[in-house]
């Protein structure tokens, strides 16, 4: 019994790292059903010293792998942005968050934000309110935190969760699967 | 006398993280002599994998850390490239090298590659050659490395400590002091 467990048992850790504010979830995952384990954030808008910021990053990540010890990382990474400098900046506080990672040699994975979309609502383009919904669906959350932002990291983690497992989306989603959802969008899939 | 050597002496680590090579240099500030103490680079382009490249920047960099005991980390930090995907890039290398100063509670100092060529030569649009040359008469330097790319590290260390020092250039540069520099360049200083 307690093999089996340990064989299917799978934690991911799911971070957004911004900024202005580093959203983070853990989903464990226990045979085929995701459970949530933690949502929250790191507010880093507080912080006018750019170094405290990127500190106060390592210092979170690491603390929550030390904590909850996920076996992979997700991280939503935007490849592109506003302006270089927004760009810079954004490359740096994902540095620190996936050198916190590499430290405790966990694995890395990456998935840009219409990825994430489009896994956890079926939509690349849906909201942030659409995306929150989705996942308090899924994962059975009660209360849903005030700022959105929080809920970036989950999905990532989510995400990563289908992207692994095979891809079906929970029924709770518009589409059941890959196949459902090809199959009623035909126009917005590209041809080779 | 042990006294008076600890009171005036200064460990400068510079380095220029790149993502395909790091240059970096260590300088001893002994009185008002900076002398040579490294000078090298770290190859990353041999890397295919993105993470083993920045696990390597952390690797290394902690490792000069804790064998040289610098004071102050002083950073080639471009603020424009060529592209958002560049500067990503570039901002993740750079956020790891931070991380690594920022674990073993270095204070971290920025330069811009063209402030740099300017405190080493006097000249802001100088050639990689030239800031190469300067620093080989400043530093008394034997031998030059065959890539270049190297001595961006070690310029960002006598950057910082002309900087930090009332930037006195001395007199194997084209310039004996900014004074002199600014008295002879009129029409290059911005006038606000």
């Amino acid at each position: 019994m307690r093999k089996k467990r340990i064989e299917e048992e799978k934690i991911i850790l799911g971070i957004d790292p911004g900024t202005t504010i580093l959203g983070y979830g853990l989903i464990k995952i226990s045979g085929k059903n995701p459970e949530l384990m933690i949502l929250g954030s790191i507010e880093l808008k507080k912080y006018t010293d750019h170094y405290i910021k990127l500190k106060t990053i390592f210092d979170r990540v690491t603390q929550l792998i030390d904590e909850y010890h996920p076996d992979e990382l997700s991280i939503e990474a935007p490849f592109y942005g506003k302006n270089v400098q927004s760009m810079l900046k954004l490359g740096r506080a994902q540095g620190v968050a996936i050198t916190a990672a590499l430290q405790r040699s966990i694995p890395i994975f990456e998935y840009a934000p219409r990825k994430i979309k489009l896994a956890i609502t079926g939509r690349g383009s849906a909201s942030k309110e659409q995306v929150a919904l989705t996942l308090q669906k899924i994962l059975k959350i009660k209360d849903l935190p005030q700022n959105l932002d929080a809920t970036d990291g989950l999905a990532a983690a989510l995400c990563h969760y289908y992207q692994t497992s095979g891809g079906i989306v929970k029924d709770s989603a518009p589409y059941k699967s890959w196949k459902d959802f090809i199959s009623q969008n035909t126009k917005r899939i590209k041809q080779n």
